[in-house]
Order: C-alpha cells, then sequence, then structure tokens
C-alpha cells in the first residue's frame, strides 16, 4: 500500500486552491490518494516569519498577475476575491468537524465546495453568515456547523494540525510531503510527478 | 523580428543559476535571443521589503533542499556553496564591462562561466583573487577585469541596471520579460514555453 500525498492547505491560497483542483487527479494517477490538511497561513507564517506575497511593495501587484495566470494555465477558473487574504479558521475547524465525525471524503468535499466558493464567486468566507449559506448550499447542517466552529474540541484539534504542520517543516500553502519529500508551491507539479513516477530524485 | 528574453539574474541566485542553463535553447526553439541583465538582488529586495530564502527559519532548510533538487530536475550539476549567499557586484561589473565593451556573447560567456564556478566548483566570486583567476581562466584580462570593477563608470552601469530593473517591476531572480509578461522563477519554466508557443495567455 502506498503512503498517500500528505497535502496542507489554508482556504485562503490562491495556489493551494489551484493545486487542490489537480492533486486528486495527480495521485489517482500514480495509485496514491491525498491526505488534506487544513492549517492556517497566519500561524505558519509567524513560526516561520514570513507574510503573504501581497504584504510586499513590488510582490504584490507581479502575485495578483501570477494567481490568475496560474489558474489559467491549469484550466482552472479564478476570480480574484476581495477581500484577500481572509481569516479562515472557521472554514478550517469546519473541515476537521467533518473530517473527524463524517470521515474525509466529507472534509475533501467541503474543501473543494469552500475553495471553489472563495475564488470563484468570492463568497468570504470569514463572514459567518456567508460562511453558514454556504455550509448550507453545500448539503450539510448550518447550525451543527456554527456549533462546530465555535466549539473549543474544533479549536484545540486546529491547533494542534498548526503545531504539527510546523513541527513538519511546512512554512507555506500548498505543502505536499510525498514519501517524506517535501514540495512546496502549486509550481511544483511537475516535480512531484517525477517523484510519484520514478522515486525520489 | 520578435523581441527577446528579457532575463534577469544575480550571481548569487542558485535559481537563477538553473534558469541560465536552459534559458538560450528555450528561447532558440521558438526563434527568440536572450538579453542578460546582471543585477544585484540585495538591492530589489530592499526595494520590495524581501530577503532571500535562505534568511528565514523554517524556509531556509527547504530552500537548500530544492536548490539541489531543483538544479537535479533539470539535469544541470550543482553543488551547494559555502558560503553563500554573496555578494556579487564585481562579478556584475565585469558583466557590464564586457557587454558594453566586447559585446552581448562575451558577457553571456562570462556569466556561464561564473555561474558554473559558483554553482559546482564553489568558486567565489566574492573573493577578489578568486575572481581574478577565474577571470583568468575564463581567457579574459585580469588586470583589465580589475581595473573595470573599481572604475566609477562601471559601479554607475550597474546602479542604473539596477534601478531600471525596480522600475520594471523585478523583484527576485531569476526574473523574465516576455513580451511584456512578467515571470518570475526558475519553476516558471512551463509557463514561459507556453507564452513563447501560444502567446500571452
Amino acid at each position: 500500500m502506498k503512503s498517500p500525498i500528505e497535502f496542507y492547505f489554508d482556504f485562503s491560497s490562491p495556489y493551494a486552491y489551484v493545486a487542490h483542483e489537480w492533486i486528486d487527479a495527480l495521485a489517482a494517477r500514480h495509485g496514491r490518494t491525498v491526505r488534506r490538511h487544513a492549517i492556517l497561513l497566519g500561524v505558519t507564517f509567524a513560526a516561520a516569519e514570513l507574510k503573504s506575497p501581497v504584504a510586499y511593495p513590488l510582490k504584490r501587484e507581479y502575485s495578483l498577475r501570477d494567481f490568475a495566470r496560474s489558474a489559467r494555465y491549469e484550466r482552472v477558473p479564478y476570480v480574484q476575491p476581495e477581500p484577500f487574504p481572509i481569516a479562515t479558521h472557521h472554514a478550517a475547524r469546519v473541515f476537521w468537524w467533518l473530517h473527524d465525525t463524517q470521515g474525509e471524503p466529507a472534509a475533501a468535499q467541503w474543501a473543494r465546495s469552500a475553495f471553489r466558493a472563495y475564488f470563484t464567486r468570492g463568497v468570504a468566507l470569514n463572514e459567518l453568515a456567508a460562511l453558514k449559506a454556504l455550509v448550507q448550499e453545500s448539503g450539510l447542517d448550518p447550525q451543527a456547523a456554527e456549533a462546530a466552529w465555535n466549539d473549543p474540541t474544533w479549536k484545540e484539534r486546529l491547533r494542534q494540525v498548526n503545531e504539527q504542520a510546523i513541527r513538519n517543516g511546512v512554512f507555506g500553502a500548498p505543502f505536499f510531503i510525498v514519501d517524506g519529500e517535501p514540495f512546496w508551491g502549486n509550481d511544483r507539479k511537475a516535480q512531484i510527478e517525477r517523484c510519484l513516477a520514478e522515486g525520489p530524485f
């Protein structure tokens, strides 16, 4: 049994969104599954003393252009959301709540739904009314989801996931670990594919 | 006549070294030439409020691994030099001196020679004795090169190139401009190739 591809993401990362659209097909082509980890980039950025690429003067304009172009390169729909970036801890807690109570497929389905809502329709995942409506639209129970994102259990779960991610060397998103080999960025797709086909190189 | 690919680099950038090894062949496949710009990343980093990836705690270890792996991915020899990163203003002034007095091919040949010396044999381009020996080994006049890197003319030339690069939005290396379209990073090779084949996408 081959080990799954570890896939770390934040719901506010454009490159993680794009990668999320190709990672399952890539994994399947090589007989792998994907193990998703919703994390908070703010926490890993703080640990690594990093900031969002749009927080820097010259890099900001380029990055906004590159987000959309990198999506087009992968034939993935993309509309730059505003506000951007946003806090995603509520959406991430919903992910872990689903993951632990309904299983990985339900969590993966939520990840897909939340990513697409934010990056194609500008649904503000940080606004609780909008998030609740999205939960309902995604076929989930909005009252239960709201209870979950306010529940200390899922706050603590997310906190521990972030700590574990930092211990595993994760400092950005998307971040992949393939058979112990770390890859950072949507732009590492071709390297990941070679690694899956031929082993670490 | 198609416009050349603008290629910005710093002699201390591993990703620029790797890209320098593939850029000419890529350009030629699409009927293009390459216009090289030796710049100082320290200057663009300051303008963009950025730092080297190895200046950050968690990112450092990953980056050192990724430099070598990205070179292997492109089948380019790579040995992590020490010290790293280094100041490259002397090597860059030699580039512009050759560029303006002997022409672009002589400057390109020097770029190739200096990149390979640093990234495969650890020749410290920031140590003037080592740099002078490399100049001689590269078939150039070491006295004339030394005079050039101390000459206010080439100091000023490099200063102006850096300023122009920042005005053009350059904040890192390698940085490419293809028909007005900016691309940052060795990992944008596939996007650059599509841009050359099909136009901006």
